[in-house]
């Protein structure tokens, strides 16, 4: 390694963040984008029992939180606490849950998913085994409030990063 | 509400975050406390088949990321960059998963977990059903470094903080 590069990096071990052309999420088949930064884009999640569930991706190819480069980190955490308020005040649901894992797909998402005491897998996590196959009365005004919610986020994420 | 009130706080319907006698991290009945800090604590929440796992809790009764302080969510930003990086030099898991469900426990808290590729449940997430019950013949020299990790983040937890 050069002196050069060395000066340049601070962790010899940063892998490349170029697109990778057999990831999924550098090179997406299928997308619903609410919205899209510089550095990070909101998608809908959603599916028939899951309302509002948002998926907040990061453009480059980036694995870990840590190898962030400083502005994408702080947008991605300015991101996160407009997008859970916005869910919070819209849909008001039981709990918010955010995660990111990675295991199957490495290149950093946020899974940010509101929970209801009445959904499939309530209490346990949405990776766990259902809990139960009944459909809650509330569904399709969750679904609506979710539309609503989804509308806003465009003005709100811009806001939060500028 | 008095005007006082209305004056004093932002959002109407924001909860109580007094202690809570009924909530298992107001009144923790067991923890191994890594570090303590003014609004969070780290403790570590390894298991036999998960070196490393770490937990980091807000001090306060309080349930979403948006219902944080300013300076809780400063800090909680500053100290999941310094675990992330600490996990993944001391320790090179396959993979660095972090999530806040608090479904069951809604005290905001947050899980940190490196993952291998030969553990039990990956590349699910650990509230997944395991995938396998061997045992990795790293097992031991991961919980060794583990061990490192946990007496160098007191240090690295009080230098992201102040």
């Amino acid at each position: 390694m050069s002196i050069l590069s060395i000066l340049m990096k601070s962790d010899k071990d940063e892998p490349s963040s170029a697109p990778r052309s057999d990831c999924g999420l550098c090179v997406p088949e299928q997308e619903t984008v609410i919205w899209r930064g510089a550095f990070w884009r909101l998608i809908d999640a959603s599916t028939a029992t899951s309302p509002g569930f948002l998926r907040l991706i990061v453009n480059r190819h980036v694995t870990e939180l840590s190898w962030l480069a400083k502005p994408e980190r702080e947008q991605l955490f300015s991101l996160l606490q407009v997008i859970d308020e916005s869910i919070r005040q819209e849909l008001k649901p039981t709990k918010i849950n955010i995660a990111s894992l990675g295991n199957q797909m490495p290149h950093m998402h946020w899974h940010i998913i509101p929970r209801w005491h009445d959904d499939p897998y309530f209490p346990q996590s949405i990776w766990s085994a259902a809990q139960r196959d009944t459909v809650s009365a509330e569904q399709d005004a969750r679904h609506q409030a979710a539309q609503r919610l989804f509308a806003k986020l465009p003005k709100l994420c811009a806001k939060a990063v500028y």
